[in-house]
C-alpha cells in the first residue's frame, strides 16, 4: 500500500498523542490513535495507564457512530488478546471502521500480527509500516524487552567539559547546573526503573525519586497520588545499605539486588531483596538485567558512579548515553566517567552514534546510542 | 541617536561582508561597508588584505557620484591616519557622504575616536554602537591585541565522549572523523598563527599548514600563491627540532621559541629562532604571547598536546576552547586533555561559557569562552 502525505500527517499526530503517556503507561507500550472520517478527525486517544483503556478505545469512544466507515491510524498494531481489557481489534471491528493503518506490528508474542489478521478477516483494509522508525522511538524500552528479554538501559553521565566528574580528592558537588538537574527529573519520570549502586546511595544519601513538578504533563489526568514513581533498583552486593537512609523515606517500591539476603535489619514493606548469582565475586549484571525484564521493567535509567557505569558499559548493557557536560575544566587527576579495564588497542574503543546535542541551561546534553 | 530596523539591516549586511576577509586581512581588522542612498545600496566593500584598500574605499569606488548625500554603514570606525593607504575618513568626506554609522569605535590608539571626530568636523552626522556586539566578534583577535597587547588564543581540543585523547599506552590515531579535521583547517586558515609544541611536531611529524581547499571562500579574489599561510609558532625549549622534519618542507614563516639559540643546524630562510625568558626551567608563555602580539599576531590557533594546553590553560592564556568530541568511549586510564596542577577545591575549577554546540559529521564541536 502506498501511503499519502495526509496519511503521514495523521500518523504523526497519533505519535504525538502517544508521547503524552511517556510517564505512565509502563509496562505497557505508548500508543496513540487518530480516527478520520471523510477528511475530518472524529476521534483521538492515547494509552495512559496499564489496566486502563487502550488508545483505540478512547478514540472510538470519542468517534461514536462516526467510526463507521472511518480510517484508524494507530502507532502500534491493535491488540488481539484479552488482557485486563478486551482486544482493540475487536473494538475496531465492532465500530465498523473500514481501514486501519498502523506504524508497526506489535512484537509482543501475544499479538505479533494476530491483531492485523483479525481485522483483515473481518474485511477491514489494513496496512503497516507508516512512520515505523518514529513509532519505534515511542517504545524503546518495550521493544527492547519484547525483542531481547532485556530492558533498554539509558546511562546518565555528568562531567566537566574535559570529562571529569570530581576532583582527585573526590570533591564533586554540583558539576552541572539546575536546568540539567531538572532535565534529569524528566528522564527519571519516564523510566520504569532507576538503577543505582550502594556507593551512590551511601555517598549522596540519594532518594532517587521523581519530584512532582517534573511530571506536570500528566497531572491534569491523574491525581497527585497516582504519579508513578519508578521502581528504585539498588545493587548492594556487600549488604551495606541500612533502613535509616533517605532512600527508604519515600514510600515506593525498592528492589535491592544482592548476593545474599540481609536478615540483620527490618526493612519497610515496599522493599524487596532479591538474590542474584555472582561472577568473580561481583553481582552478575546481565542476570540482573534479565531479572528486571522478567519483572516487566522496559526501561532503566542508570544513575550511578563510575564503577557501576564502567561495568555496565563494558558488558554492553547500556543502550543509550545521556552525557551532561558543564562548561568547566577540572584537568589533571580529576575522576573519569567510567571505571573499566584499560584498553590497549584502538579497535577496542566503543563506537557510539550521536543522536542529539542540545544546550540545557548553561550545560550541554549529548545523547548517543550504541552502534 | 536612535537606530532604525533598516539601519540594523544595512549594518548586518556590512558585517556579513566583513566576514569574507576572515582568512586574509591579518594583522588588519575585518571591516565591511555598505553605502545607501535614498533607500538603495549604491556601494559595498570589505577589507581583503593589509596594504590593500580598506572596505570604505571599495564601497566608495562602487558608489561613485552616488555617494554624495548618502549614508555609510561601517563595521569599524573609519581610520584617520595615513598608513599604507590614506585615511578613510578623508575619503568619505571627499565623496560627500552626509551620514556615517559605525558599529564600534576603533580601539587602535592611532584611531580611537579620531576618525569620528574628523567626520564630525567636516559636518557629517556620525553615530556609533549599532550591532557593536556582533561587530566585535568579527575581530576577536585584533581587539584582544589592541586592548590587552596579547593575542586571542583559541585552543583546539579533540577527545572521546568521555574526554580522553588516547589510550593509556599512547595510541591515538584519528579520534575524530574527517569532517572535524576539515573543520580544523578552516579555523587554521582564519588564524594569524598556529601554535604548537615540539612534542606534537615530533610525534605526528605535523606540517601545521593550511591546505588550499579550505580557503576557497577567498580564492576567487586571490591567486593560489597568495593564500595566506598562518605563521607557525613552535615552542621548543629543549632544542629538539631538526630541519629534516615535514614542518620545514612547507615554505612559509616559522618562528621557533626557545630558551637558547640552536646553532647546531642550518635552518631554512623562513625559520626564525627567538629566545625568550624561562620560569622554573620552562619557557615563559606569558612572555611568548606578548612577543607574538608585538609581532602583530592577533589570533593564535593552539593545536598542541596536553602539556602545552595544560600550561596555557592554567596561566589563563586561552580565550576560547573548541572541543571536538567523537562518539567513542575510551574509559579508565585514557589520556586527558590537560596536564595541569591537581585541583583540591571546587572553587579552583575554571568556569567557561558555552557559545556554540554543533554536530560536525559524526562528531560534536563545542565552543566555550573564558568567563
Amino acid at each position: 500500500m502506498q501511503f499519502t502525505q495526509t496519511d503521514r500527517e495523521y500518523m504523526s499526530m497519533a505519535i504525538s498523542l502517544a508521547q503524552k503517556g511517556f510517564n505512565t503507561t509502563t509496562p505497557n507500550p505508548n500508543v496513540g490513535c487518530v480516527i478520520v472520517k471523510e477528511g475530518e478527525i472524529v476521534g483521538q486517544g492515547f494509552h495512559i495507564q496499564a489496566g486502563g483503556p487502550h488508545a483505540e478505545v478512547f478514540a472510538l469512544r470519542e468517534a461514536g457512530a462516526h467510526a463507521r466507515g472511518a480510517t484508524a491510524y494507530v502507532t502500534l498494531e491493535p491488540c488481539s488478546h484479552y488482557g485486563r481489557t478486551p482486544p482493540c481489534a475487536k473494538g475496531l471491528i465492532d465500530a465498523g471502521v473500514s481501514k486501519v493503518i498502523c506504524a508497526m506490528v506489535d512484537p509482543n508474542p501475544e499479538v505479533a500480527g494476530n491483531g492485523l489478521r483479525m481485522l483483515q478477516q473481518a474485511g477491514i483494509e489494513v496496512a503497516s509500516g507508516l512512520l515505523e522508525h518514529e513509532a519505534r522511538l515511542l517504545n524503546k524500552g518495550f521493544l527492547k524487552r519484547m525483542e531481547h528479554d532485556l530492558p533498554y538501559v539509558t546511562a546518565k553521565l555528568a562531567a566537566s567539559l574535559d570529562g571529569k566528574t570530581a576532583l582527585k580528592n573526590g570533591k564533586s558537588k554540583w558539576i552541572t547546573g539546575p536546568h540539567a538537574r531538572q532535565d534529569v527529573q524528566a528522564y527519571r519520570a519516564q523510566s520504569c526503573a532507576i538503577l543505582s549502586g550502594a556507593d551512590t546511595v551511601l555517598t549522596d544519601d540519594a532518594r532517587l525519586n521523581v519530584r512532582n513538578e517534573s511530571v506536570s504533563e500528566v497531572s491534569s489526568r491523574l491525581n497527585d497520588d497516582d504519579i508513578r514513581q519508578p521502581v528504585r533498583v539498588i545493587i548492594d552486593s556487600q549488604n551495606r545499605l541500612t533502613p535509616s537512609l533517605s532512600l527508604f523515606k519515600c514510600e515506593s517500591k525498592i528492589i535491592i539486588l544482592r548476593s545474599k539476603l540481609d536478615n540483620e535489619h527490618v526493612w519497610p514493606h515496599f522493599v524487596e531483596q532479591v538474590c542474584l548469582p555472582t561472577v568473580k565475586n561481583k553481582l552478575d549484571l546481565n542476570a540482573a538485567m534479565q531479572f528486571l525484564a522478567s519483572r516487566n521493567i522496559n526501561s532503566v535509567w542508570l544513575e550511578a558512579g563510575a564503577t557501576l557505569c564502567g561495568v555496565m558499559h563494558e558488558q554492553g548493557l547500556i543502550d543509550e548515553y545521556i552525557v551532561y557536560l558543564a562548561p568547566k575544566i577540572i584537568g589533571e587527576g580529576g575522576k573519569g566517567l567510567f571505571q573499566s579495564n584499560i584498553l590497549t588497542e584502538m579497535d577496542q574503543i566503543s563506537e557510539l552514534q550521536i543522536t542529539d546535542c542540545t544546550q540545557i541551561g548553561t550545560d550541554i546534553r549529548i545523547s548517543a546510542i550504541k552502534k
